[in-house]
Protein backbone atom coordinates (compact mmCIF):
# COMPACT_ATOMS: atom_id res chain seq x y z
CA UNK A 1 0.00 0.00 0.00
CA UNK A 2 1.09 3.37 -1.16
CA UNK A 3 0.75 6.15 1.98
CA UNK A 4 2.81 9.04 0.34
CA UNK A 5 4.18 9.92 -2.90
CA UNK A 6 6.92 12.24 -3.03
CA UNK A 7 8.20 14.32 -6.27
CA UNK A 8 12.11 15.37 -7.33
CA UNK A 9 11.33 18.91 -8.93
CA UNK A 10 13.87 19.44 -11.56
CA UNK A 11 14.01 17.12 -14.62
CA UNK A 12 11.21 15.63 -13.26
CA UNK A 13 8.18 18.09 -12.69
CA UNK A 14 9.92 20.83 -14.92
CA UNK A 15 12.58 20.69 -17.56
CA UNK A 16 16.15 22.37 -15.94
CA UNK A 17 19.13 20.31 -17.27
CA UNK A 18 18.70 21.94 -20.43
CA UNK A 19 19.23 25.79 -18.13
CA UNK A 20 22.55 24.35 -17.92
CA UNK A 21 22.91 22.92 -21.10
CA UNK A 22 22.21 26.54 -22.81
CA UNK A 23 24.18 28.19 -20.24
CA UNK A 24 27.23 25.62 -21.56
CA UNK A 25 26.69 26.11 -25.36
CA UNK A 26 27.33 29.82 -24.85
CA UNK A 27 29.86 30.06 -22.89
CA UNK A 28 31.74 27.22 -25.45
CA UNK A 29 30.90 29.94 -27.98
CA UNK A 30 31.98 33.13 -25.77
CA UNK A 31 35.69 31.48 -25.06
CA UNK A 32 35.95 29.96 -28.59
CA UNK A 33 35.24 33.06 -30.68
CA UNK A 34 37.43 35.34 -28.48
CA UNK A 35 40.00 33.13 -27.38
CA UNK A 36 41.02 30.83 -30.42
CA UNK A 37 40.32 27.42 -27.81
CA UNK A 38 39.69 24.17 -29.35
CA UNK A 39 37.94 22.15 -27.03
CA UNK A 40 35.98 23.16 -23.78
CA UNK A 41 33.90 19.77 -23.41
CA UNK A 42 33.89 19.06 -20.12
CA UNK A 43 35.94 21.59 -18.41
CA UNK A 44 33.34 23.39 -16.14
CA UNK A 45 32.21 19.94 -15.14
CA UNK A 46 36.41 19.50 -14.03
CA UNK A 47 35.57 22.90 -11.67
CA UNK A 48 31.98 22.09 -10.97
CA UNK A 49 33.12 18.41 -9.02
CA UNK A 50 35.92 20.30 -7.38
CA UNK A 51 33.59 23.20 -6.06
CA UNK A 52 30.65 20.97 -5.02
CA UNK A 53 32.16 20.50 -1.33
CA UNK A 54 32.75 23.95 -1.19
CA UNK A 55 29.56 25.47 -3.13
CA UNK A 56 27.27 23.11 -3.08
CA UNK A 57 24.47 22.64 -6.35
CA UNK A 58 22.96 25.37 -8.27
CA UNK A 59 22.85 28.00 -10.80
CA UNK A 60 25.52 30.44 -8.41
CA UNK A 61 27.77 27.68 -7.93
CA UNK A 62 27.90 26.55 -11.59
CA UNK A 63 28.56 30.44 -12.47
CA UNK A 64 31.58 30.64 -9.86
CA UNK A 65 32.18 27.53 -12.08
CA UNK A 66 31.95 28.81 -15.28
CA UNK A 67 34.38 32.16 -14.37
CA UNK A 68 36.95 29.87 -12.67
CA UNK A 69 36.94 27.39 -16.16
CA UNK A 70 37.35 30.60 -18.16
CA UNK A 71 40.06 31.91 -16.37
CA UNK A 72 41.74 28.51 -16.63
CA UNK A 73 41.57 27.81 -19.57
CA UNK A 74 42.30 31.31 -21.06
CA UNK A 75 45.24 31.53 -19.02
CA UNK A 76 43.76 34.14 -17.13
CA UNK A 77 43.59 36.35 -20.48
CA UNK A 78 39.75 36.54 -19.72
CA UNK A 79 38.13 39.94 -20.24
CA UNK A 80 36.54 41.97 -18.05
CA UNK A 81 33.42 42.04 -20.65
CA UNK A 82 33.42 38.32 -20.63
CA UNK A 83 32.92 37.60 -17.38
CA UNK A 84 30.16 40.32 -17.02
CA UNK A 85 28.87 37.87 -19.92
CA UNK A 86 29.30 34.67 -18.03
CA UNK A 87 27.59 36.26 -14.75
CA UNK A 88 24.59 37.08 -17.17
CA UNK A 89 24.18 33.68 -18.01
CA UNK A 90 23.89 33.03 -14.57
CA UNK A 91 21.34 35.19 -14.26
CA UNK A 92 19.29 34.15 -17.12
CA UNK A 93 19.23 30.84 -15.66
CA UNK A 94 17.37 32.10 -12.26
CA UNK A 95 14.90 34.13 -14.27
CA UNK A 96 13.62 31.63 -16.86
CA UNK A 97 10.19 30.56 -17.09
CA UNK A 98 9.64 27.17 -15.33
CA UNK A 99 8.35 24.88 -18.08
CA UNK A 100 6.61 22.02 -17.00
CA UNK A 101 7.04 18.38 -18.13
CA UNK A 102 3.95 17.17 -20.45
CA UNK A 103 1.09 16.35 -18.33
CA UNK A 104 2.66 17.33 -14.65
CA UNK A 105 0.19 19.59 -13.62
CA UNK A 106 -2.70 16.74 -14.62
CA UNK A 107 -0.71 13.74 -13.07
CA UNK A 108 -0.04 15.71 -9.47
CA UNK A 109 -3.74 16.85 -9.50
CA UNK A 110 -4.81 13.74 -10.18
CA UNK A 111 -2.15 11.87 -7.74
CA UNK A 112 -3.08 14.32 -5.05
CA UNK A 113 -7.10 13.58 -5.03
CA UNK A 114 -5.83 10.39 -3.44
CA UNK A 115 -2.63 10.69 -1.93
CA UNK A 116 -0.71 13.13 0.12
CA UNK A 117 2.26 14.40 -2.16
CA UNK A 118 5.81 15.86 -1.00
CA UNK A 119 8.11 17.71 -2.87
CA UNK A 120 11.95 16.69 -2.41
CA UNK A 121 14.50 18.73 -3.89
CA UNK A 122 17.89 19.24 -4.00
CA UNK A 123 19.62 22.63 -4.42
CA UNK A 124 20.25 25.87 -3.44
CA UNK A 125 17.26 27.17 -1.30
CA UNK A 126 16.63 30.96 -3.11
CA UNK A 127 16.26 29.07 -6.67
CA UNK A 128 14.09 26.12 -5.86
CA UNK A 129 11.74 28.22 -3.99
CA UNK A 130 11.60 30.49 -6.73
CA UNK A 131 10.98 27.52 -9.26
CA UNK A 132 8.42 26.03 -7.21
CA UNK A 133 6.58 29.30 -7.00
CA UNK A 134 6.74 29.48 -10.86
CA UNK A 135 5.71 26.11 -11.40
CA UNK A 136 2.08 26.86 -9.79
CA UNK A 137 2.03 23.28 -8.69
CA UNK A 138 2.95 24.42 -4.91
CA UNK A 139 -0.67 24.26 -3.40
CA UNK A 140 -1.06 19.95 -4.51
CA UNK A 141 1.71 19.56 -1.55
CA UNK A 142 1.45 18.92 2.01
CA UNK A 143 5.45 19.30 2.36
CA UNK A 144 8.06 20.97 0.17
CA UNK A 145 11.32 20.23 1.49
CA UNK A 146 14.61 21.10 -0.02
CA UNK A 147 17.78 19.13 0.94
CA UNK A 148 21.42 20.05 0.44
CA UNK A 149 21.64 16.35 -0.50
CA UNK A 150 20.12 13.04 -1.34
CA UNK A 151 21.27 10.84 0.77
CA UNK A 152 19.57 7.43 2.28
CA UNK A 153 20.00 9.20 5.60
CA UNK A 154 18.17 12.38 3.91
CA UNK A 155 15.20 10.45 3.27
CA UNK A 156 15.54 8.46 6.31
CA UNK A 157 15.21 11.45 8.57
CA UNK A 158 12.32 12.70 6.46
CA UNK A 159 10.11 9.69 6.69
CA UNK A 160 11.01 9.51 10.77
CA UNK A 161 10.15 13.75 10.72
CA UNK A 162 6.97 12.75 9.38
CA UNK A 163 5.84 9.38 10.73
CA UNK A 164 5.83 7.62 7.24
CA UNK A 165 6.62 3.93 7.28
CA UNK A 166 9.24 3.72 4.17
CA UNK A 167 7.26 1.00 3.15
CA UNK A 168 4.09 3.03 1.97
CA UNK A 169 6.15 6.16 0.67
CA UNK A 170 7.11 6.07 -2.72
CA UNK A 171 9.51 8.30 -4.80
CA UNK A 172 9.46 9.41 -8.40
CA UNK A 173 11.86 11.41 -10.07
CA UNK A 174 14.61 11.23 -12.80
CA UNK A 175 18.05 10.36 -10.98
CA UNK A 176 18.83 7.33 -10.17
CA UNK A 177 21.83 8.71 -7.89
CA UNK A 178 19.37 10.85 -5.89
CA UNK A 179 15.82 9.85 -6.32
CA UNK A 180 16.07 5.90 -6.57
CA UNK A 181 18.83 4.31 -5.10
CA UNK A 182 18.90 5.88 -1.88
CA UNK A 183 14.83 5.70 -1.40
CA UNK A 184 15.35 2.11 -2.55
CA UNK A 185 18.02 1.80 0.45
CA UNK A 186 15.93 3.75 3.14
CA UNK A 187 13.48 0.87 2.64
CA UNK A 188 10.98 2.58 0.10
CA UNK A 189 9.38 2.34 -3.40
CA UNK A 190 10.35 4.24 -6.07
CA UNK A 191 9.50 4.68 -9.78
CA UNK A 192 12.72 6.12 -12.21
CA UNK A 193 11.75 8.60 -15.41
CA UNK A 194 14.95 8.58 -16.91
CA UNK A 195 15.37 12.24 -18.42
CA UNK A 196 17.27 12.93 -22.18
CA UNK A 197 20.10 15.05 -20.74
CA UNK A 198 21.23 13.68 -17.03
CA UNK A 199 23.99 15.43 -15.33
CA UNK A 200 27.29 13.71 -15.07
CA UNK A 201 27.57 13.87 -11.67
CA UNK A 202 24.16 12.08 -11.61
CA UNK A 203 25.25 9.14 -12.88
CA UNK A 204 27.67 7.96 -10.70
CA UNK A 205 25.83 5.74 -7.70
CA UNK A 206 27.21 4.42 -4.49
CA UNK A 207 25.80 1.28 -4.71
CA UNK A 208 24.73 -0.80 -7.55
CA UNK A 209 21.02 -1.23 -8.64
CA UNK A 210 18.79 -3.84 -9.84
CA UNK A 211 16.09 -3.25 -12.33
CA UNK A 212 13.74 -5.24 -9.73
CA UNK A 213 14.13 -3.16 -7.16
CA UNK A 214 12.65 -0.21 -8.46
CA UNK A 215 10.15 0.83 -11.08
CA UNK A 216 10.93 2.55 -14.58
CA UNK A 217 8.59 4.52 -16.93
CA UNK A 218 9.53 6.54 -19.88
CA UNK A 219 7.00 9.59 -19.09
CA UNK A 220 5.27 11.62 -16.37
CA UNK A 221 1.76 11.44 -17.76
CA UNK A 222 2.41 7.44 -17.43
CA UNK A 223 2.65 7.69 -13.95
CA UNK A 224 -1.18 7.37 -12.39
CA UNK A 225 -1.35 3.62 -14.16
CA UNK A 226 1.77 2.75 -13.17
CA UNK A 227 0.88 3.75 -9.31
CA UNK A 228 -2.76 1.92 -10.01
CA UNK A 229 -1.07 -1.51 -10.66
CA UNK A 230 1.56 -1.76 -8.00
CA UNK A 231 -1.95 -0.57 -5.66
CA UNK A 232 -2.95 -4.06 -6.83
CA UNK A 233 0.13 -6.02 -5.98
CA UNK B 1 3.38 32.74 28.38
CA UNK B 2 6.10 31.88 26.34
CA UNK B 3 5.52 28.72 24.70
CA UNK B 4 8.32 28.76 22.18
CA UNK B 5 11.72 30.64 22.03
CA UNK B 6 13.21 30.69 17.87
CA UNK B 7 16.72 31.96 17.38
CA UNK B 8 18.34 33.65 14.34
CA UNK B 9 21.95 32.50 13.71
CA UNK B 10 24.40 34.25 11.77
CA UNK B 11 25.19 36.85 14.63
CA UNK B 12 23.47 35.91 17.06
CA UNK B 13 24.36 32.79 17.59
CA UNK B 14 27.65 32.87 16.22
CA UNK B 15 29.66 35.55 14.76
CA UNK B 16 29.36 35.45 10.49
CA UNK B 17 29.16 39.33 9.43
CA UNK B 18 33.07 39.15 10.13
CA UNK B 19 33.47 37.17 7.07
CA UNK B 20 31.75 39.41 4.78
CA UNK B 21 34.05 42.45 6.30
CA UNK B 22 37.13 40.42 6.04
CA UNK B 23 36.48 39.38 2.33
CA UNK B 24 35.63 43.16 1.90
CA UNK B 25 38.85 43.85 3.52
CA UNK B 26 40.76 41.72 1.29
CA UNK B 27 39.07 42.65 -1.73
CA UNK B 28 39.71 46.34 -1.27
CA UNK B 29 43.47 45.54 -0.52
CA UNK B 30 44.14 43.82 -4.20
CA UNK B 31 41.94 46.36 -5.87
CA UNK B 32 43.67 48.61 -4.64
CA UNK B 33 47.36 47.51 -4.81
CA UNK B 34 47.14 46.25 -8.18
CA UNK B 35 44.68 48.65 -10.26
CA UNK B 36 45.21 52.42 -8.55
CA UNK B 37 41.81 53.28 -7.40
CA UNK B 38 41.05 55.21 -4.24
CA UNK B 39 37.89 54.25 -2.53
CA UNK B 40 35.91 50.97 -3.02
CA UNK B 41 34.13 51.66 -0.06
CA UNK B 42 29.98 50.69 -0.26
CA UNK B 43 30.74 49.64 -4.19
CA UNK B 44 30.39 46.07 -3.54
CA UNK B 45 26.87 46.54 -1.56
CA UNK B 46 25.91 48.49 -4.89
CA UNK B 47 26.10 45.57 -6.43
CA UNK B 48 24.90 43.11 -3.88
CA UNK B 49 22.00 45.37 -3.76
CA UNK B 50 20.69 44.89 -7.32
CA UNK B 51 21.69 41.27 -7.20
CA UNK B 52 19.46 40.42 -4.22
CA UNK B 53 16.22 39.84 -6.42
CA UNK B 54 18.59 37.80 -9.04
CA UNK B 55 20.88 35.69 -6.46
CA UNK B 56 19.40 36.12 -2.79
CA UNK B 57 21.40 36.14 -0.08
CA UNK B 58 24.90 34.38 1.09
CA UNK B 59 28.32 33.96 0.42
CA UNK B 60 27.91 32.32 -2.92
CA UNK B 61 25.77 35.74 -4.41
CA UNK B 62 28.31 37.99 -2.56
CA UNK B 63 31.27 36.27 -4.29
CA UNK B 64 29.57 36.84 -7.57
CA UNK B 65 29.22 40.69 -6.45
CA UNK B 66 32.36 41.23 -5.67
CA UNK B 67 33.29 39.89 -9.12
CA UNK B 68 31.19 41.75 -11.21
CA UNK B 69 32.43 44.97 -8.19
CA UNK B 70 35.80 44.56 -9.23
CA UNK B 71 34.84 44.38 -13.20
CA UNK B 72 33.40 46.96 -12.65
CA UNK B 73 35.22 49.46 -10.87
CA UNK B 74 38.76 48.15 -13.52
CA UNK B 75 36.68 49.32 -16.37
CA UNK B 76 37.14 45.62 -17.19
CA UNK B 77 40.94 45.95 -17.06
CA UNK B 78 40.47 43.03 -13.87
CA UNK B 79 43.50 39.82 -14.32
CA UNK B 80 42.46 36.64 -14.21
CA UNK B 81 44.89 35.65 -11.23
CA UNK B 82 42.33 37.89 -8.97
CA UNK B 83 39.31 36.77 -10.53
CA UNK B 84 40.68 33.89 -8.77
CA UNK B 85 41.53 35.62 -6.12
CA UNK B 86 38.13 36.79 -5.63
CA UNK B 87 36.73 33.44 -5.68
CA UNK B 88 39.34 31.92 -3.18
CA UNK B 89 37.89 34.99 -0.42
CA UNK B 90 34.59 32.87 -1.22
CA UNK B 91 35.55 29.45 -0.42
CA UNK B 92 36.99 30.74 2.84
CA UNK B 93 34.09 32.23 3.75
CA UNK B 94 32.79 28.91 3.63
CA UNK B 95 35.10 26.87 5.08
CA UNK B 96 35.68 29.05 8.16
CA UNK B 97 35.00 27.60 11.68
CA UNK B 98 31.67 28.95 13.30
CA UNK B 99 32.88 30.84 16.36
CA UNK B 100 30.15 31.07 18.57
CA UNK B 101 29.02 34.00 20.94
CA UNK B 102 30.11 34.46 24.55
CA UNK B 103 27.93 31.85 26.83
CA UNK B 104 25.74 30.52 23.42
CA UNK B 105 26.20 27.15 24.30
CA UNK B 106 25.35 27.41 27.67
CA UNK B 107 22.49 29.93 27.17
CA UNK B 108 20.73 27.23 24.20
CA UNK B 109 21.33 24.16 26.74
CA UNK B 110 20.08 26.17 29.77
CA UNK B 111 16.68 27.70 27.33
CA UNK B 112 15.75 23.76 26.09
CA UNK B 113 15.15 22.27 29.23
CA UNK B 114 12.43 24.48 29.89
CA UNK B 115 11.03 25.57 25.96
CA UNK B 116 10.88 23.98 22.67
CA UNK B 117 13.19 25.66 20.73
CA UNK B 118 13.23 26.49 16.78
CA UNK B 119 16.22 28.06 15.13
CA UNK B 120 15.14 30.26 11.80
CA UNK B 121 17.87 31.87 9.43
CA UNK B 122 17.83 33.31 6.36
CA UNK B 123 20.07 32.30 3.32
CA UNK B 124 21.83 29.85 1.68
CA UNK B 125 20.62 26.44 2.36
CA UNK B 126 24.40 24.60 1.41
CA UNK B 127 26.20 27.35 3.83
CA UNK B 128 23.56 27.46 6.69
CA UNK B 129 23.52 23.73 6.69
CA UNK B 130 27.14 23.78 6.98
CA UNK B 131 27.43 26.53 9.72
CA UNK B 132 24.01 24.71 11.93
CA UNK B 133 26.21 21.11 11.84
CA UNK B 134 29.50 22.81 12.75
CA UNK B 135 28.26 25.18 15.15
CA UNK B 136 28.01 21.91 17.46
CA UNK B 137 24.22 23.55 18.63
CA UNK B 138 21.75 21.48 16.34
CA UNK B 139 20.47 19.31 18.80
CA UNK B 140 19.34 21.26 20.80
CA UNK B 141 16.76 22.74 17.80
CA UNK B 142 13.18 20.71 17.84
CA UNK B 143 12.47 22.52 14.24
CA UNK B 144 15.89 24.52 11.95
CA UNK B 145 13.94 26.34 9.25
CA UNK B 146 16.10 28.39 6.71
CA UNK B 147 14.01 30.63 4.66
CA UNK B 148 15.20 32.42 1.48
CA UNK B 149 13.40 36.04 3.24
CA UNK B 150 12.07 36.94 6.59
CA UNK B 151 9.29 38.68 6.08
CA UNK B 152 5.84 39.25 8.41
CA UNK B 153 4.28 36.38 6.04
CA UNK B 154 7.55 33.81 6.51
CA UNK B 155 6.34 33.95 10.55
CA UNK B 156 2.82 33.56 10.43
CA UNK B 157 3.18 30.94 7.83
CA UNK B 158 5.63 29.13 10.32
CA UNK B 159 3.50 29.83 13.50
CA UNK B 160 0.58 28.05 11.38
CA UNK B 161 2.60 25.19 10.03
CA UNK B 162 3.62 24.23 13.76
CA UNK B 163 0.30 25.23 15.03
CA UNK B 164 2.08 28.22 17.44
CA UNK B 165 -0.04 30.84 18.90
CA UNK B 166 2.10 34.09 18.22
CA UNK B 167 1.27 35.65 21.78
CA UNK B 168 3.54 32.30 23.00
CA UNK B 169 6.38 32.98 20.38
CA UNK B 170 9.60 34.78 20.87
CA UNK B 171 12.52 35.49 18.49
CA UNK B 172 15.45 36.61 19.16
CA UNK B 173 18.11 38.26 16.69
CA UNK B 174 20.33 40.82 15.52
CA UNK B 175 18.40 42.21 13.15
CA UNK B 176 15.66 44.47 13.29
CA UNK B 177 14.32 44.32 9.85
CA UNK B 178 14.44 40.62 10.11
CA UNK B 179 14.02 39.17 13.17
CA UNK B 180 12.12 41.88 15.52
CA UNK B 181 9.82 44.32 13.30
CA UNK B 182 8.30 40.79 11.22
CA UNK B 183 7.52 38.94 14.26
CA UNK B 184 6.18 41.94 16.01
CA UNK B 185 4.03 42.48 12.79
CA UNK B 186 3.19 38.82 13.51
CA UNK B 187 1.97 39.36 17.01
CA UNK B 188 4.65 37.46 18.50
CA UNK B 189 7.64 38.98 20.86
CA UNK B 190 10.90 39.74 20.33
CA UNK B 191 14.52 40.17 21.97
CA UNK B 192 16.82 42.26 19.78
CA UNK B 193 20.35 41.70 20.36
CA UNK B 194 22.11 44.05 18.67
CA UNK B 195 25.84 43.24 16.93
CA UNK B 196 28.27 45.45 16.85
CA UNK B 197 28.41 44.91 12.87
CA UNK B 198 25.19 45.16 10.90
CA UNK B 199 25.07 44.71 7.25
CA UNK B 200 23.91 48.03 5.58
CA UNK B 201 20.54 45.86 4.15
CA UNK B 202 19.76 44.83 7.32
CA UNK B 203 18.97 48.65 8.52
CA UNK B 204 16.29 49.33 6.10
CA UNK B 205 13.07 48.88 8.26
CA UNK B 206 9.59 48.44 6.06
CA UNK B 207 7.71 50.11 9.35
CA UNK B 208 8.53 51.57 11.93
CA UNK B 209 9.35 50.16 15.27
CA UNK B 210 8.32 51.67 18.55
CA UNK B 211 11.01 50.95 21.88
CA UNK B 212 7.73 49.36 23.39
CA UNK B 213 7.00 47.42 21.08
CA UNK B 214 10.43 44.51 21.74
CA UNK B 215 13.27 44.25 24.54
CA UNK B 216 16.46 44.89 23.60
CA UNK B 217 19.71 43.27 25.54
CA UNK B 218 23.19 44.10 24.93
CA UNK B 219 24.58 40.43 24.97
CA UNK B 220 23.37 36.60 24.66
CA UNK B 221 24.28 35.81 27.55
CA UNK B 222 21.57 37.89 29.64
CA UNK B 223 18.82 36.18 27.59
CA UNK B 224 17.46 33.79 30.32
CA UNK B 225 17.31 36.38 33.04
CA UNK B 226 14.98 38.24 30.34
CA UNK B 227 12.78 35.68 29.48
CA UNK B 228 12.53 34.85 33.24
CA UNK B 229 11.37 38.12 33.95
CA UNK B 230 9.11 38.41 30.86
CA UNK B 231 7.55 35.07 32.64
CA UNK B 232 6.45 37.23 35.58
CA UNK B 233 4.86 39.78 34.03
Amino acid sequence: MIEIIAFDADDTLWHFETAYRDAAAKFEKLLMTHYDLTSIDGEIYKTEKDNLRHFGYGVKSYTISMIETAVRLTNGRIEGRHILEITAYGREMLDREVLLMDGAEEVVATLAATYPLMLITKGDQFEQERKIKRSGLASYFNQIEIVSEKRTGTYTSLLAKYGIDPAGFLMVGNSLRSDIMPVVSAGGQAVHIPYDLTWEHETILAEPLEPDQYHQIERLNQLPDVIASLELI
